[in-house]
């Protein structure tokens, strides 16, 4: 290999990570103090709580509060080496990690690069409506929903007005569901005084769903009562609605087109490329078909774990939340540590449900624990207690108790910045 | 005019303000509950707290720390109308303000539009060594400097790996020097365990000034204090080094040339657009020349503060700081008043210095009240608090002091974010 290498312990067998979520942090932090030589890979610089992304989105928090350096919450993992760096394939056969410049050699694989939402074979989609992954998603939707408002607040012409006040979510998940909730809540609570011309109050916020119900992976009546919230929160819930095209600035269904400023998209998501890296299996999402070790079949050392992979278990495929890639991350760390120490783990990957959770606004969250199930103020605080605790530094959880805390009881959300980045050139002020 | 109006009060005078930095918003403030209808205009949708910026680009604030919207800072001013708009220029025959796409009238223009850097005739160094006036460009440093250093932890060229590891600060004034304390501090003691193939204590940090001492506006022996301290940290102070060339990472100091990664500009500044709006007399650095009550000779209406203005007092032009800005808005308020009255304000405008502060590193800072000097931990206390009273709103206030309490406590820095704008495209990762 060419310049970069590790120097420590060349004798260890080299893991290889790809992609520092909360799968692949997993897996290098339950190797902590093994004898193995441990490269995580990330094209980016941190790890991103993703379940409160989409408050960064509307305002309520600041990127830095959810997103923490990788080089720092392993600093004093010594086997361990952090590389900012876009992989652009794999070789299975000779055991190589391509990057731009480099290939890393590995004796395990473990690829953690979770997923990306998915346009339904319409590319030209996502620069009209964005999904929410990364932080600079976070921050142009961000931008665009308060942009719209700004310049609504000096047009004149009230058609135009009027489509620059309204909001389309395609997709009711938990995060198109947080997404409404948050926006309702920005443009008819926090700004109602904020401007002149326009009442935030007559903000249009539409969520889109192509299936029967929203929150679908729920029971029915939770999923009806988080549809009631959104309701009194001002949000007009549309149901068997699929998006027949998208051009700047309207949204079709069917024959009926609805005039926006802002579409922001939450529907299907993709694997994205780690099946292409291994030539093998996929599921129709694009997700890397995994054994019951959460290895690939004809790809030795290779696991794929997370968004990224398709596991099933009782006949269902597992869904794409954070405590399937952190329970498999450990599992496949455990296995690894089985290969190296040969003392192989036997038993099949099985994923403990803990329950499952979702918000709707400031006050109102549903909870399913299987037996038990809960909505309303008090599953909304068991939602923020969960939400505070598995934020991955002491300080971020108390910085964002402040704002929350701040934002409770005010109303006020304090990051409303609109920024450009400065390539953008044309502002259209 | 077109489309864009405000539409109560249609009788009272039209007050128009052009910017919402420390000045413009004072303007603004004092009207407050004043007869009179004020348009603020500014190209962003924030007010930002500019002493604190340094903070942002060196990983220690995140920007909506220091920034807070406009019109929530105005939202219960009812006299007055914010645009988030770029200003094309000004009729003054006629008082007009021009937009990109409509016009405001005015019977009073207050231009609070700040400074920006002065390439000294070198416009093209601006994307080689960017300056640091909003939070773009707060981002975009502090997206240089860890990005650096994460390109030098993969690089095995030790030549290459040094220029990546060395930054340059050109112009030793307050924020140059704010910048070098804080480089220094991040890359020497809060990355000291991150990275695996390179030693940040080894980072190299050039405080370049041209004149023959850094801190210039402080008293000598406080500017040869500061310097020590800087040294302390592990920075190198060049003085007498004027930048004869700038190319991507070669620094060019009359024969000499350093090879470095980063270069960042807190040189000279110069006055914007406004004269070129007004068509008025300038000094040498582009600030409008203003006469004693900040009112321009010929423009009826039209008055200029801040860092946009060339004010003399005691034959000396004010400094382009805040407290200069804010007391020439309480008084530009008060004089329009006056005019609106039928009250004149006769009083010239008189600058009163509460003293000038400056702070290098995370326990040191110098003061100058006139006959009271100090410098140390205990000026750098006082330092803080003014810098936490100052901020405009509380809640800002209760993260900053979280952030600082952390950062001073365990050395960490948690806004060491790299983010991409979209249209980026190429990330040469």
């Amino acid at each position: 290999m060419t310049g970069w290498h590790q120097d420590t312990n060349e004798s260890a067998p080299r893991v290889v990570v790809i992609g520092a979520g909360f799968g692949g942090l997993s897996v290098v932090r339950v190797l902590r103090g093994e004898n193995v030589r441990i490269t995580l890979i990330d094209r980016n610089n941190h790890h991103l709580f993703q379940p409160l992304l989409y408050q960064v989105a509307t305002a309520g928090l600041s990127p830095t509060d959810i997103a923490c350096p990788i080089r720092n919450i392993l600093r004093r993992q010594a086997n361990t080496d952090v590389l900012m760096a876009e992989v652009d394939g794999v070789d299975w056969v000779n055991r190589y990690v391509f990057l731009k410049k480099d290939r890393i050699p590995y004796d395990f694989l473990v690829i953690a690069t979770g997923s990306h939402y998915n346009y339904f074979a319409h590319p030209e989609w996502e620069s009209i409506a964005p999904g929410l992954k990364t932080i600079s998603d976070a921050t142009t939707i961000r931008r665009n929903i308060l942009f719209s408002l700004e310049k609504a607040e000096m047009e004149s012409d009230p058609e135009i007005r009027r489509a620059l006040m309204t909001f389309v979510i395609v997709g009711a998940g938990p995060t198109g569901v947080e997404m409404a909730g948050a926006i309702a809540e920005l443009a008819h609570r926090t700004l109602l005084l904020d401007f002149r011309h326009i009442d935030p109050k007559s903000v249009r916020i539409l969520l889109i769903e192509a299936g029967e119900r929203i929150l679908s992976s729920f029971p029915v009546n939770l999923s009806e009562s988080a549809s009631k919230t959104l309701c009194k929160l001002g949000v007009e819930v549309l149901t068997h609605a699929a998006v027949s095209n998208l051009s700047p600035g309207i949204v079709e269904i069917g024959e009926r087109s609805i005039s926006c400023g802002t579409v922001i998209w939450a529907a299907g998501i993709t694997g994205g490329s780690a099946g292409r890296w291994l030539q093998s299996e996929t599921d129709r999402l694009g997700r890397v078909v995994v054994k019951h070790d959460l290895s690939v079949e004809g790809r030795p050392g290779v696991y794929v774990i997370g968004d990224t992979a398709h596991f099933e278990q009782n006949g269902k495929t597992l869904p794409g939340v954070a405590q399937v890639a952190i329970q498999q991350g450990h599992y496949v760390a455990r296995h690894i540590r089985g290969e190296v120490t040969n003392n192989p783990v036997k038993d099949p990957f099985h994923y403990t449900d803990k329950g499952n959770l979702a918000t709707v606004g400031r006050s109102f969250a549903i909870a399913d624990f299987g037996k038990y199930r809960s909505s309303g103020f008090l599953t909304w605080i068991l939602w923020w207690m969960i939400h505070i605790w598995y934020l991955i530094d002491f300080q971020s959880r108390i910085l964002v108790m402040v704002q929350w805390a701040w934002a409770y009881f005010t109303f006020k959300r304090g990051a409303r910045l609109i920024t450009f980045a400065d390539c953008e050139g044309e502002k259209d002020l």
